[in-house]
């Protein structure tokens, strides 16, 4: 399935010149969005995951659902200030602001197998920072699934080490 | 299955006399987790459903995996300046603050079937807020789903006129 056609292209958004790729669209399909948590699940179904991590806020669609269907629990990172527990915290740039995320400290018991889960890679920073998240409470990474990686922005290529799954490249995300 | 043991309790969360119900402990167990979303789903599992609304953000946990199961689109409710595209918009108050959530204008179509999925029943703000929209849009709500209603918070009583199924019900959000 070309799954471009679902992802909705809106430009100057969320600033001048940055074109977005809008996964609403594509989530509002069933057929299109079991088709797509299928894929993302696709060379982890054999892998032992004892939990997948969901990035604030879209990631959460797909972690939640990701990890029912691979039988794992679901851990979240999310932007500073939203978890009301004891959390350990990662400070990052990226392309519009800098930013802090934060996980429970419970969120990952020490040996446990963690499968990553957003719908988009473009700087890879907010990835980065749950990969040393997962890292600090001792957990093993073992992949990084997204919809939609823009390789020109560099996250895929600052994320190399780990086994990065994605579905489909876009180019550039400036508008031409 | 007795949910209670798995959701966390924070005093003074996310401000003080504030009894936070904390489902990060809940969703990081495999076997709570899917036993939880079966039983969200259980009283909707016949019904022709078009689209399952998730809410910004933990609700999005859950819309993913229940819009999955039940073979419908995933709609999303944000907080205002977080969507791309022409929103409708709500306004209310709860508990801690105002607040403006957001839906496409293309989320629902008009004589959609929809269930609405959160975490959990307050004040029922965002909910009325979410209930608003989908009836702007031209959706059906068939129901409201969550895992925790607060009875005594007032929000279940205000969403009374819709199948609201929920979980588990705590008396008193309030730290005695």
């Amino acid at each position: 399935m070309d799954i471009d056609q679902f992802i909705r292209k809106v430009p100057n958004w969320p600033k001048p010149g940055i074109l977005f790729y809008d996964i609403t669209t594509l989530l509002a399909d069933p057929k299109v969005f079991a088709y797509v948590i299928d894929e993302l699940i696709r060379p982890f179904q054999n892998e032992k995951i004892d939990k997948v991590v969901g990035i604030d806020a879209r990631g959460f669609i797909l972690a939640g659902v990701v990890s029912y269907k691979l039988g794992a629990g679901v851990s979240l990172i999310r932007k500073k200030g939203k978890l009301p527990y004891q959390t350990l915290q990662e400070s990052y740039s990226y392309e519009y602001a800098a930013e802090t995320v934060e996980m429970h400290e419970d969120a990952i018991k020490k040996g446990e197998r963690v499968l990553i889960v957003d719908d988009l890679i473009a700087t890879g920073g907010t990835l980065e920072a749950a990969t040393k998240l997962i890292t600090r409470l001792g957990g093993e990474i073992v992949g990084i699934a997204a919809i939609i990686d823009l390789p020109s922005v560099g996250g895929s290529a600052k994320l190399k080490n780990y086994h990065l799954h994605t579905l489909i490249n876009y180019q550039s995300e400036k508008v031409v």
